[in-house]
């Protein structure tokens, strides 16, 4: 594979970026303020797709989005932070149809081709006259090279942007993807197509060809292989959403076919995989992201779902903030998984250091090389069962006091 | 009823306390130190039964201690704090086995009859040398009015002893039920008979006649209303033990029937919801004993599941910690549950006080006041959620500061 990472900001022909401060986050609309708006825009409509959170609570935003995106097209994402427009009942609708409806004039698109995204506080109305009144310098600021602002816009709680692209070749040709995501608390995603649900936001942009109808399915696979494989508190969202947009300009072969040409969909996997972890990496208050592995039991659901069960567990997670290797406390959130599994054949490593095997604590020695690997603010945790064929994963950070303190504030 | 439930020691006819410290716990075996082996014996053998962890990771004492009751006679508990005795292969067994041994002989009592529970660090085996050279003075110092140094004896993360009683009636004649728990940490309770489960240790002891076979199944009935719909932190421990001991000094109409005589059973019930109440608010950490009740979903199920989700949220904890009437994240907590339902039909209140009604926030000055009632030790967090009958409700406390220094700090 001719792909590679790469972790700076690259222009997607095709596209164009801007983010402006609107004043909907607290820090004013003086444009050396904090960005709260982003607009995305392709140059024609877009074959697009997207995954929105399966929270039975979605907000306004989500629901216009994931019926806008029915179409497979797009012309443009609207983002703003600061206000989730959730719980905001018919006034909330309005004001996701208004500001969308503004960004429509001013580019001269239908406004079902503008796909609007929202994060921030749940149970506050968008205020849209906001967005309206920007509309005019969103759409004049729009730039090749904006894609960097258009992520400091998105950002909440996060400590900084998250963007990644890779460059590949496809049919010959080379193409790019570009990602962009924000997310650092209620991030626990599961999305599913037309079913909203997150507080993570995540667009792949690419100029490689791709129908709707391949990026849909693609789309799912790729969240699963990653963002549903994160974890920053165990909340989903109510505003979770992924959406791809594809601007053409690289015939593929895939095109009208039903499957993703597959170095493409290899690159928006490496992507996704590298804005997941930066998401956890970035969890709120969080010093360390730790991928916890689970093999050796029968199936990967089941291996999964233990490596879920442990990279959610507090008790779990409070050690790894007191980079405290607490074996008997993995061991126990996989004893209450629900799977089946004998503890006596439990292995577990740190950082490849095998503190348990056979079920049993191999001793002080062993757990201090364990103590000194989790001061680094990455590394791996495998935890083996036995000698069945399952295995799973899962993204996990710490729950430290930073988290608490990111979270108990009141609000008023 | 003539029940009254009253939170001193109490003397339990046909029953003996004593606690001494062995040294189990750092804290040493002088005996002014902290005692760490508790003991309870029966003055002739007794009518018993047990619930113990689901966790599949269970511990030597658990499996050893649900092995003896299932001959439904029981003469002791002998239980330790500060070492779990948990994940230690063969040694384990071999530990609770001399220790339990030792006792026996110190009594005259068969071995069998003698029931183990301990609690502490995982993975470290029970040194049971020290219980084997302390077992004389445990037998030599049982009292009746020796309930609190018994309770004092099983605490590990715990504020202070849990010790509850109730007084009722049964045929005309007077009873009393005795309950003695401990838990702070690691609590999330899901036990089942004879299939090991937590750190939560609890022992009732009742002069009132009963059959082990009534008293299994009111046990059941018992955990599932109260320890069952409590949590602090959502781990379910290895070792959850929670055993009953009929002294039969009382006679009921119960015996040698499969139903427990219902005031002992309700006595126990409200011994049970007590000491739930009570290992909860003593929570590690925690500074709030919230009651989360959901209501108007199609049944208990559902509304359970629902108040499951809510009390072990991240998000919710943190805010219960800030006094934040965050009511985004209670009724997001709902929205991922699983459970269908409208959420333009939610209304929420704390303390009585609605701040959601319709879905929608009621403004400011409700928050403001729920602000207030969020400030003390322990209040009520209503969640309607239509008209349907379901209703459920859980146990939970605020996640602070506390908890995560509570349980970062490295072992070593």
């Amino acid at each position: 594979m001719a792909i590679r990472v790469e972790q700076s900001t690259i222009v997607v022909p095709g596209f164009r970026f801007s983010g402006v401060a609107a004043g909907i986050k607290a820090s004013g609309s003086d444009q050396t303020a904090r960005p709260d708006v982003a607009l995305a825009v392709a140059d024609e409509p877009a074959a697009a797709a997207g995954l929105f959170t399966t929270n039975l609570v979605r907000e306004a935003p989500v629901v216009v989005a994931a019926e806008r995106l029915g179409s497979g097209r797009a012309r443009a994402i609207l983002a703003n932070s600061g206000c989730a427009n959730a719980c905001t009942g018919e006034a909330g609708f309005a004001a996701t149809r208004e500001s969308t409806a503004a960004v429509a004039r001013a580019l001269g698109a239908p406004v079902e081709q503008i796909i609007p995204a929202s994060t921030g506080v749940i149970g506050v109305t968008l205020p849209a006259g906001r967005i309206v009144e920007h509309a005019p310098l969103l759409v004049a600021s729009l730039s090749k090279g904006g894609a960097d602002r258009f992520a400091e816009a998105i950002l909440t709680t996060d400590r900084g942007p998250k963007v990644v692209h890779a460059r590949g070749e496809v049919d010959g040709q080379p193409f790019v993807v570009l990602g962009i995501a924000k997310g650092a608390g209620m991030i626990h995603p599961h999305m599913a197509p037309l079913a909203p649900h997150a507080t993570m936001l995540a667009f792949l942009f690419t100029d490689a060809a791709a129908d709707a109808a391949c990026l849909g399915p693609a789309l799912g696979r790729i969240a699963d292989a990653t963002f549903h494989q994160a974890t920053v508190d165990g909340d989903t969202s109510t505003n979770d959403t992924l959406v791809v947009m594809s601007s053409a300009r690289v015939p593929t072969n895939s095109r009208s076919r039903t499957t993703l040409a597959s170095p493409v969909e290899e690159a928006m996997m490496l992507v996704c995989e590298q804005l997941a972890r930066k998401m956890v990496a970035d969890g709120e208050g969080a010093e360390h992201l730790v991928e916890i592995h689970v093999s050796g039991v029968s199936s990967n659901d089941d291996a999964a779902r233990i490596a879920r069960t442990i990279a959610t567990s507090s008790l779990v997670k409070t050690a790894l903030y007191g980079q405290d290797p607490n074996w008997g406390r993995l061991l126990a959130a996989a004893g209450r998984s629900g799977v089946a599994f004998d503890p006596a054949k439990a292995r577990i490593s740190v950082g490849g250091i095998d503190i348990v095997e056979g079920g049993i604590g191999q001793g002080m020695e062993r757990e201090a090389a364990a103590h000194r690997v989790m001061s680094l603010a990455s590394y791996r945790i495998e935890v083996v069962l036995g000698e069945g064929p399952g295995v799973g994963r899962y993204l996990t950070c710490d729950l430290g006091t930073g988290y608490v303190r990111c979270n108990a504030d009141y609000r008023s």
